[in-house]
Parts: structure tokens; C-alpha cells; sequence
């Protein structure tokens, strides 16, 4: 028993730093972190197969700490073990103890919950936002694999958060692609934030629960070092996933965290050294005797990753030929959806970083050629879009570049887990098809409407690196499609491809070239200039040429990307009587806002914005929809001559 | 076996309407809706006790079809039955068979997925994006028990769809308020979109899973009368909720559909009758004879709903001091979220409809204080916002006025189900608390920074009666927390009011008055105008102080909800310099945008914003991060200086 005493001697030591750096912080979650001192114990310092001086190596197992706000044990075990982080100053250094105590300072690299972005790189993905660490393990699983790495990734994960959907996404995922290297550690504490956690997540139902979902099954007490170790050990080596149910402790070690319930408080500075006393006690209690320090295994040796190369496909005609389009290439007409569907091929056979994910409609959104092309590199996530988002998340973190493809309305499940992605700076591209109105007969439960807001929310966030949080892309041609999914695949960070439904014609020369924050002037006029983008950019075309005829000549623009420089547009809205109208298939906070807040800095332009002013329904047609939501041709065009210079 | 002679030959009789109808409209899934016949036939026809005439009856057994795009063979029934419908012309009456084939056309109140909204009231919630039913129905249940009405809650779950997170949410929720007024039915048939559904979700793992998740498993034959019958005869009786895993064929009795995967593709029309004739040699085959006409059971008798009244809360000082706050009313400070808690518990008071749910963070959001006084209405949802969000649906579909709280960060979890909320014209209140980048040292994965783009993206739809998608309310003290929140609750639909965390002096008088689209003037200054709103209006007025010193006079106008009328801001703007700065605490898409819109139409004003221009991280206080982001006190003098007119 002479290691057990070691790991409570253990235990009790970094118990204290918790403590203490909670309290230092004044803010924080103490007993969280002793919850889990014993399983931190076990996997960094026992059975993680890592350097924890060289965090980026790719042979390292990894610890995704699902359970965010509970970090406080991992930084103390990382600064015993001084582990390296990289500074807010961009130095690379062992973590001191004595820099336990800037716990969520500004220019501390131990931010409030796991931040790789911010200084941490033992860990590969922001958590805090509670139910989606074992996805991004999954993907971190999917990588090694591919990269063919034998490293197994431990995900943390709370007896409370587990009510989170996301986590049985994973379950079922990890199950559906046989990652036995994931090994999910379950902490059951009983103890929830408002009050106790629901009999639905004990340890029993968990454990009935995990075995339901056809995982291997190992029950222990989370603070038993031999139990602990026997289960552990077992992690990677069991036919199916091995979860490990294990009933822990919030505020292992001090009575009086234990005796009420203490969730996200750190202890006051009046009541430190009686606490250190009570872990002390229970220390001395279980016999705990400090035993030198451990070196955590040595992780398998492998190949490094190769510097960041830049990606090139084929000629859009050549793609389309491959792929049996050539009609339409004949007839100059191709959904957007389709179009992305032939580039993405064309990566995958580019690059094998290129990965891709679907959620059962591979064949909506055509990641089918993707699939049936490279099938192990194809994911598929079944209908689950939380998880495949942070399962994306993963694959970035272990070097591939992920396309995640889903009607966009239902990307909307995964805006949390987008979120949690871009404060990761997680390198993932995704797709959402049959965006806006313009889907018609489906009705709106099918529409993304509300998509381009969103993603535009994060356009103008620097991401640290120079790098906007998000890249909007709304192509209106399979030319741009086709182009444009190159260029989110060659731009670090996330980026947004919004396809459509209907087919469209073409409107560019199959070799035009695309650019971050670019724009496309269409068509020239001197009254009025109109600005759209994707699908309704054709319905906009369509107005402008019924304008024409009727002697209002407009500048039209295709303004496919955000965060967009809006110069050009603004210097031909001025030299065409000085007013702009846009026109979307989105609600609100799209290119009107992005165009209206560009012309406000000087206000020498009007900017009037036509965006759909009710709920769409059903109808058989993108046009019947268009019109009855207010954006149809004849709308336009009524809006257009209240506009013009004439 | 006369009684399933007679259910086979009504199943022929509706498949053939399924087929032809989807046919006319070109579009749908009849394959789907034949899986769920014999299903549908047993719950509408024999099981469920409603008025099919009186859709709105509140006595009414329910039925939520979670798996949305099966929904022709509901409209089939609905129309042999004569139930009612509103057509898009306003007109009650009863739906016929001749109606069948407009399905899915702009004017026809059969939409393409279920949708209460476009005429349809059988329905409670718009479906088609999955996995949402089975929360919806537990709504539904809570708004019942609650009434004392005995009705019973009926959720046809796809096996597919099963794979949603938000379903196991939902699972665990039913159990943990012992809902066993709700029967949850299973279909599977075995087919997905892209592919066969996975193993996870075969009718031995749903099994396997509803048993682990402590229900009540029956399982049957989904297209045998008596084993339905027998199974769908023990909904609500069972100690534990029901799940019923009924095995399905996907485009039951039409061979040529069954032997390839024929998900969401009608007919054509050239097969139409070979495919009638396959379904005719089916029932032939299964000795179908047609039996009269069934008639459902009546409901039981309950006294209907008042009409809608509004809801008046006592004043705001008597209302602090019976929360035991009148420590708050000397020192004129209060964080927004306390005063939230104290409205919300007023309004419990004021009226029985309000109630209220949480995720598990009610002693944060302060949604304890209604939780503690009327215990019966409040409804712990534990850490599973998605299920929160659409039960919350559910029970505005019962009549309830349900506030949904969670930290708003969190609160990005449910998108995709505020959206089908939307759609549904689901009477709801959510709030966010903890949002914006002030929450300073837990770090941006706890911090609400694009809700306010999302939300405001919802803002300028009409949802078919003059009532906006949605209203966004960002009270900066309590004062105007305690109004905006007795606001919300007398405003139908969708209320967003988003709380911060820090305590925030008072800046109104105590019976200050707020109203829609309303803003209110703090500040007269003729050099510049200041816009913002929530806590980080404190900011701006600290850097107004500032600039008075330097001689720079501002407006400062509290825009505390949107969609706002901007017209007063801009007259203001015009007497000051004609230039607004907006400073925010969110991401892009709140009210730098709303205001560049509106003056965007004339263009005779300048409107700069300004927002965080990076990610934000820990730091120990919101000054600090708001400093770090570029929205720090000295900045927002600094751009001001630029902007102001002297």
C-alpha cells in the first residue's frame, strides 16, 4: 500500500495549492478540484504516456477535462510537474507553483476554465460549457487514429453535467466508430450546483446507462489509488469503450466543504489554514507519506506533423467532369450544395489533413463524394450535430482540417459547441445546405434563418492571432462554391459556408478568383447600387434587370463573404446617387448591418435593407416563398424605385 | 381479429392518401408515413379521448409528433376525421380529403411539418427539426398536472432521431417530475436519411436505453392492431413513464418503396397507381375490411381557460423588502439577476400562470426566490438546457407563461429550439444571466457575447399577428430589471432579458416606466450621443463624466430593448453633432447595428459602435476585460473624443 500513500500524501499536497489558488483568485470552484485529486493523481502523474514539457508533442495521451470549472487540481499537478504554458507575453516556460496563485488573472495563463487558447496547451479544447468534452475526445481519437498514433485520451466528465444530451451524442459516436483509446472517467460527487444531482445521474444510473449504450463498464472509488490504478490500466485495452464510474468526493479531504453544499466558492482567507489543517488530518488518516516525485511514462514515439501547406485542386471544369457533371457544366447551372460537395472531394484527394463529417444528410449536403471517395476520412455522426461540431473540434486539435456539414437549420443545435470551438481556436470548416427561404416546399423548421446573424456575431473578434472568431461565405454559384471551399480549407480558424437548395446558373468564369473580405461587382449603373449575396443574389439579378428595362440602372454587387470590406461597394454607391439596398434570405444582422454600420462611420450613403418581415411557410417554390416573406422580385423592384437617383 | 381487419383496411385507405398527396405536392415522405399507420390509426382514431372538431379543447389527449417529416399520414387521419383547421385565410373549419393533395402549398394549412402557426392546432409545436417532441410533451404533462386536467401526452419518436441528445435530456426530465402521463413511442424502422440507422439505435439498444433510463419498456410489432392496442392501452396507468419500442417498416406496404432507401422522395406520378395496388395487395394479404367509422373517445370535461388578463406586480420597494433586500433599496445597488428574482417571485404571486425552469443554476440566476415560494410551479431541469427550452414551449402550449433561466452563455445550447419555439409562436420567457464580457474571472466560456446577434435576428419578423419574433430586454439596474421582466410576462411571445452579473447602481426612480421599442435619456449633452445599455451603461457613464470634465458633452441614452424605435436617439443625435457611439458587451449584431439600420435610411447621422475586439479571458474584475477587449472606460473617451462635434 506504500503507492496508495503516496497518492493521498499527493493528493493532500496539491489539495492545498486548490485551496489556496481559489482562494488567492477569490473566486473559483475549491471543492470541484479536490473531487477529482485522485483521478488527476492517476492519469497525469501514473498512466498519461505524455511530456509535460513538450505539450504540443503529437504522441502525448491526452486529458480533455470535460468537468471545466474542476481545472484547479489539473494546473497544480501541471505546475508540480512544470508542465510548459505559454504565457499572455508569448513566453514558453514551466509552470511554477508560485504561479498557482494568478489563477484568472489577466496576465496569468491559468485562465478561469481549460483555455488552450490562452497559454494551456496540455489542453486541446476550451471546456466550461459543461457535456462536450467527449466528443472532442472522440476526435482527438479519430486523428491518432488516421495519423495511425497509438495514444489513448482520458475525458473527465461530472456526475451532473452527464444530464447534458451531448454526452450520449458521444457515447453513441465512440461506439458507431469503435474508439476504444477514448476512456471516459466519470466523477460522480452527487453534488450539483442549485442542489443534488438528480438520481438520474448517481453512480448506478450512470453505470446502467453506460452499459445500455454498449460500453464496458468499471465501477470505483474515485479515491481509492489502488482501485483507481487497476481501472485505469485497463484504459485502451478493452473491446469496447471502457467507462470508469467512479464515486468521488466534493471537497475530498475538508469536512467543512463536505458538510454543505459548497459549489463554486473559494474558501476565505480566514479559513485557509484551518482547511489545509483538515486535509492534513485526512492525509495523517489514511496513512499518507510523500514519496519523491513521479515522471509521468514517456509518450510513443512518432513523426511530426509537417509545417502548415497551402491546398490547390483542380480546375472547376476538370472537378466537374470527375464527377459526372459535365451536363452541368453544359447547361452552366449547379446547386451551390452540389458544387461544394465536388470540392470537397477534390481536397480529400488534395490533402489527407482534409476530414469530413456529416449528420445523416450527406446526401442533402453532398458530402457524399467526400464519403464514398475517402471513407476514412468520412465521419459519419448520425443525427447528433452537438457532437459533431465538437468532435470537430478534436480532429483540429490533432492537426486535420474538419468540414462539418448539416442543413444549416440544424447547426443551429451546435452554437454552444461553435462557440466553445472559436475560444478554442479550433481550425474547422462548417457547412450549412439548404439555408434561408429559398427551400420552399419544407416549411420553416427546415430553414436557416436566423444562421447568418449568428456567425456574423463573430466576425469582427480577434482571435489573438490576427485571425477574424469566424469567415462567412455565401456563394451564389457553383463556381464560387467551388472556390470558396478551397479557400476556408487554406484559412486558419473557423469559417462559415452557407449553400442553398435550388440549382443556379453561373455567373462567374469558372477560373474567377475569390478573397477574404472580397466583393463582385455584377453589374454597373448610376442609380442605385444593390448588394446581395447567394441564392437571392439571382432574384436580385433578376430585379435589376426589370429595373433596366423600366430605365433604373443599377450597380449590383455579390458581396459573398464576411467580415466583408465594404470600400468598393461604398465608392460605387456613391458615384450612383449615394444609397444602397440589400436584399437577404436571412433575418436580420447580415449584410444590411454589415453595410449599414460600414456607410455610419462617414454617412454619406443611404443603406436600406430588405431581410424576410415574417415567418416563412411552406410553398412550392423559393419564388412563392420570397414573395410572400416581402423579398420577392417585385419587392424589390417597388424598393428599388424608392430609391434610385432619378 | 375483426378490429385489425378493419385498422389494416384504414391503414390502406390513409397510405393511399399519404402517397397521392405527397405525389401532389411533390415533395415529402411518404415512406415515413406509412412506417407510422397503424400507429397513428390506433392513437387517433382509438386512443386518444379529444374533440378532433375542438382542437383547442385543454381536456384534450395530445399528440407531439417529434418525428416531424412523417406528418402526411397525420393530415390523412385529421381529414378523414373532419378535424378542424384554420386556414391561411382565417377560416375555421374541417379539414376534407380534397385538401389532402395542397399539401405543402402557400396556401394551405397543411405545412410540410408539423406547425401549429400555419393552421394546424391539432399540433402544440411546430417539429421537423428532431429530437424535440419528447420535451414539448413533457411541457405539456407539467401544464396538465398543474390544471388537474387527466390527459394523456402521446410523442411518436423516430429511432434516427433518437440520436438527439436533447431526447435522453427529456428522458431523464420525465422521470425526475415522474411525468407518466407521457407516452413516449418509438418507430423504429430501421432507415435513416443517409443511410441505415446505427445499432444505437435498433430497437434493442432504445430498449436497453429507456430501461437504463428507468422507464416503463414495451415493445411491439408497429404494425400488428392487437399488440399496439394492448401496449398503447397502458399509457398513463404505468408507475414509471411508458416508452413504447414499436419495430416499423419504412413505407409499409408498398414493396418498391421498402426494398430501397426511399427516405423523403414521393412518388411519381406515373407509379402512383401500381403503388395503390401494392398497398390494396397488402391489406388484401393482412384480410383488411374496412369497418365504419371510428370515433374517437371524448376527452374528459374540464372548465376552459379565461381569457388573457395582464399581470400587474407590486411596487418595486415593498417588493426588495419583502425579499429581505431593503439593504440594497439604502445603498441604491443591485445586480440585474438578484432583481429578476425578485419580479419573477412577484409575478408568481400576481398570477398562477407564471411558472418558472432552470438549469441547475437557479441560485445563480435567482430564480430560487420563485423556486422557493411556489415550489409547485418551479420546475429543475438540471443541466439540459435544450430540454428546458422546449419545455418551456410545452407548457405555453398548456396556457402557462413559463421564464426559462439560465446563464445566458448556456442558454446558446438551445438555438435550434428557441427557433422551433419561434416558429410554434411558443408564449415564452428566457433569460440569460451572467452575460456579456463583465462577468470577468470565470472566462469566456461562461460568457454571453453573441446572444444579443441571435436574439436580435428575431426581432424584426412578424409572426403573424403584429407580435415580433422576438423582444430583447437588457435592463441596466434592477429597477428597469423589475419592470422589463413584469413586461415580459404581459407580452405574447418570445422575451428575451438578459442579466449581468455584477451589482449595478440604480438609475431610475423607483416607478420609472419601460415599454416596447421604448429608450430612455440619462444624460443631455450637445457635443455627442452615447448609446448603450445593461451594465455596461455604467461604463459610458463613467466615460461621459470624463468627458464633461474635458468639456465634451454627451447624450446618454439607455436603449435597453429591440427592437427599438430609434427615433428619439437620432433626434437627439441631429441637436448634438449628428454622430452616436454604441458601446456594447457583446459581439457584433446588437445595437450598433440597430441603430446604423435605422439611420442608415437617411444617412444624415454618423453611427460608429464599438464591441469587444477580441476573445475575452479571465481577469479579476469587468473592468479589466472590458479594458482587454477595447471597451474600456478610457477607450470609449478616447473614441468619443473623435467623434464629438466641437
Amino acid at each position: 500500500m506504500s503507492q496508495a500513500s503516496a497518492v493521498h500524501a499527493k493528493a493532500v499536497e496539491l489539495g492545498k495549492h486548490v485551496v489556496r489558488m481559489t482562494t488567492a483568485a477569490g473566486s473559483g470552484h475549491p471543492s470541484s478540484g479536490l473531487a477529482l485529486a485522485h483521478i488527476i493523481i492517476e492519469l497525469m502523474y501514473r498512466q498519461m504516456r505524455y511530456e509535460p514539457t513538450d505539450p504540443w508533442n503529437p504522441g502525448n495521451d491526452r486529458l480533455v477535462l470535460s468537468v471545466g470549472h474542476s481545472v484547479p487540481i489539473v494546473y497544480a499537478a501541471y505546475a508540480d510537474l512544470g508542465g510548459t504554458v505559454v504565457t499572455p507575453a508569448g513566453e514558453r516556460r514551466a509552470l511554477r507553483i508560485d504561479d498557482l496563485t494568478t489563477l484568472r488573472e489577466l496576465n496569468s495563463p491559468l485562465d478561469g476554465h481549460p483555455n488552450p487558447a490562452e497559454g494551456f496547451p496540455f489542453f486541446d479544447a476550451a471546456t466550461g460549457s459543461l457535456g462536450q468534452g467527449l466528443s472532442v475526445g472522440a476526435g482527438l481519437a479519430l486523428a491518432a487514429r488516421l495519423d495511425g498514433i497509438d495514444k489513448r485520451i482520458f475525458v473527465i466528465i461530472g456526475d451532473g453535467e452527464s444530464r447534458e444530451g451531448q454526452v450520449w451524442e458521444a457515447m453513441d459516436f465512440i461506439v458507431d466508430h469503435r474508439l476504444t483509446k477514448v476512456c471516459a472517467v466519470f466523477s460522480c460527487n452527487g453534488e450539483g450546483q442549485a442542489g443534488k444531482v438528480s438520481p438520474q445521474q448517481s453512480a448506478d444510473s450512470l453505470a446502467a446507462k453506460a452499459a445500455a449504450f454498449n460500453w464496458e463498464v468499471l465501477r470505483v472509488d474515485g479515491h481509492d489509488p489502488v482501485e483507481l490504478a487497476s481501472a485505469v490500466g485497463k484504459a485502451g485495452l478493452t473491446d469496447r469503450p471502457l467507462a470508469i464510474i467512479a464515486r468521488t468526493v466534493k471537497g475530498w479531504g475538508v469536512d467543512s466543504m463536505r458538510n454543505s453544499n459548497f459549489h463554486g466558492k473559494p474558501v476565505p482567507s480566514a479559513e485557509l489554514d484551518k482547511c489545509c489543517a483538515e486535509l492534513d488530518a485526512t492525509g495523517k488518516r489514511l496513512g499518507a507519506k510523500a514519496n519523491g516525485q513521479w515522471k509521468p511514462p514517456s509518450p510513443a514515439r512518432t513523426s511530426l506533423r509537417g509545417p502548415d501547406r497551402s491546398i490547390a485542386i483542380a480546375a472547376f471544369e476538370q472537378a466537374l467532369e470527375r464527377a459526372g457533371l459535365s451536363n452541368a457544366l453544359k447547361a452552366k447551372k449547379l446547386a451551390t450544395r452540389a458544387a461544394y460537395g465536388v470540392a470537397l472531394a477534390a481536397l480529400g484527394e488534395a490533402d489527407s489533413r482534409i476530414v469530413a463529417l456529416d449528420g445523416d444528410v450527406s446526401n442533402s449536403t453532398f458530402s457524399e463524394r467526400f464519403a464514398k471517395a475517402y471513407p476514412d476520412r468520412f465521419f459519419e455522426c448520425k443525427i447528433g450535430e452537438q457532437n459533431m461540431i465538437s468532435a470537430a473540434a478534436g480532429l483540429a486539435a490533432g492537426g486535420k482540417i474538419p468540414f462539418a456539414s448539416s442543413f444549416g437549420k440544424f447547426i443551429a443545435r451546435a452554437v454552444d459547441q461553435i462557440d466553445m470551438a472559436v475560444i478554442s481556436r479550433a481550425n474547422i470548416k462548417i457547412v450549412g445546405s439548404h439555408c434561408g427561404v429559398s427551400l420552399g416546399a419544407d416549411g420553416p423548421s427546415q430553414m436557416a434563418v436566423s444562421d447568418v446573424a449568428y456567425f456574423r456575431s463573430l466576425t469582427r473578434v480577434d482571435t489573438g492571432n490576427g485571425t477574424p472568431g469566424c469567415r462567412v461565405f455565401q456563394p451564389s454559384d457553383a463556381i464560387s462554391a467551388y472556390r470558396l471551399t478551397e479557400l476556408a480549407a487554406n484559412l486558419r480558424g473557423l469559417c462559415y459556408l452557407r449553400t442553398h437548395r435550388p440549382d443556379a446558373p453561373f455567373l462567374y468564369v469558372t477560373d474567377e478568383r475569390f478573397e477574404p473580405g472580397g466583393c463582385k461587382q455584377l453589374r454597373r449603373g448610376e442609380h442605385l447600387t444593390l448588394v446581395s449575396c447567394g441564392f437571392m443574389l439571382h432574384t436580385v439579378l433578376q430585379a435589376a434587370t426589370r429595373l433596366a428595362d423600366q430605365g433604373v440602372r443599377c450597380n449590383v454587387f455579390d458581396a459573398y463573404t464576411l467580415p466583408l470590406n465594404a470600400a468598393p461597394i461604398l465608392t460605387g454607391a456613391r458615384a450612383a446617387g449615394g444609397a444602397i439596398l440589400t436584399v437577404e434570405d436571412n433575418y436580420l444582422g447580415g449584410l444590411h448591418a454589415e453595410l449599414a454600420e460600414a456607410a455610419g462611420a462617414v454617412a454619406d450613403i443611404r443603406v436600406v435593407g430588405m431581410t424576410p418581415t415574417r415567418i416563412p411557410k411552406s410553398a412550392k417554390t423559393a419564388d412563392e416563398v420570397f414573395k410572400y416573406v416581402g423579398v420577392g422580385v417585385e419587392d424589390i423592384v417597388a424598393r428599388a424605385r424608392t430609391l434610385a437617383a432619378r
